[in-house]
């Protein structure tokens, strides 16, 4: 198989998502999210992990955390994850994440959208690679609460078909189906 | 390849562990490993997810919290996360775990050890599928804090190669590794 490997970028959105009701809110960020995916992210080489919120209040508590890990003591004490943690950043939008990464990189990222809901038209992460005909970056979008919305869900150039257990059980945490997908994508060189 | 699936079980092991200066300590219970062990479980028809501390308290907070999610509210409003729930169960020691899993399988487990340490004789999961000469089932123990104390990992068979990243990163949460333990273990039938 062609050896493929994008410049990964990973965004956790916490605005537009749905909750239990289907409904579109905002959720709270949760702090072993952004551990989890700070460390997985650099475990497989991801170039940044965007926290995605629009809440102020929010973006100060991520801000916080983070500068406690890489500017502060926690990055004293532990140089690892200091190291894990200097690759989150903070975004108000799907839109401005994009924008980010198309600065740093002179180039539009190839948006995946990873769902547990059912869609027509998965793609795997084989067929991506496969496919692939240019250097465009990759950015993998992970929905907290129950899931992405769909104004969200639209705006990706790709679904990633679902990871799928036993009789179609597909309810892993997003820390988990982040960890599965990087390695997946990145971890069998 | 062959199509070897062993009866796989997961233990998450709370005492003897080591803290950041190498001495053996009992480690706190965390509510998120418990729910995104089951729930990766679950996903990947593992068993039974041992919660394995010696501390009283300890005991009875992870009972509490499987209580609410089986037999309580969580368990009504959420039966995907019941599902995964039931597979968790607490024991004293990693002594009784094995007891436990000997009970149910009438055969003793297989004890595979996953560590972020350097170790001399790491084993790769495709080499220990390739040599199963029996149906043994298998145990994964995961350790928290800084990781497994030395009498556990001796207590092993085998000890499987740690998840490196780039440059050798390798601080993974024990949530992601396990996840991805798991996934290589059997997401790829």
């Amino acid at each position: 198989m062609k050896s493929f490997k994008p410049n990964l970028y990973l965004a956790l959105i916490h605005y537009p998502v749905l909750n239990k009701h289907g409904e579109i809110i905002a959720s709270a960020v949760t702090n072993l999210d952004i551990h989890d995916l700070a460390r997985a992210a650099r475990t497989y080489d991801v170039r940044a992990v965007y926290i995605v919120t629009p809440l102020t209040d929010q973006k100060r508590l991520v801000i916080q955390i983070v500068e406690h890990w890489t500017t502060g003591m926690g990055g004293v004490v532990n140089p690892d994850r200091k190291a894990a943690m200097k690759l989150i950043s903070v975004q108000d939008s799907l839109e401005s994440t994009r924008a980010d990464i198309e600065a740093r990189e002179k180039m539009r990222p190839v948006t995946l959208v990873t769902s547990a809901r059912e869609c027509s038209e998965f793609r795997t992460i084989e067929e991506l690679k496969l496919q692939a005909k240019d250097d465009r970056p990759w950015l993998l979008l992970f929905g907290t609460a129950w899931g992405l919305a769909d104004e969200c869900m639209l705006q990706a150039d790709h679904v990633l078909k679902p990871i799928y257990g036993v009789n179609g059980y597909n309810h892993l945490s997003v820390r988990s189906a982040a960890s599965i997908f990087l390695d997946r994508l990145a971890g069998h060189p």
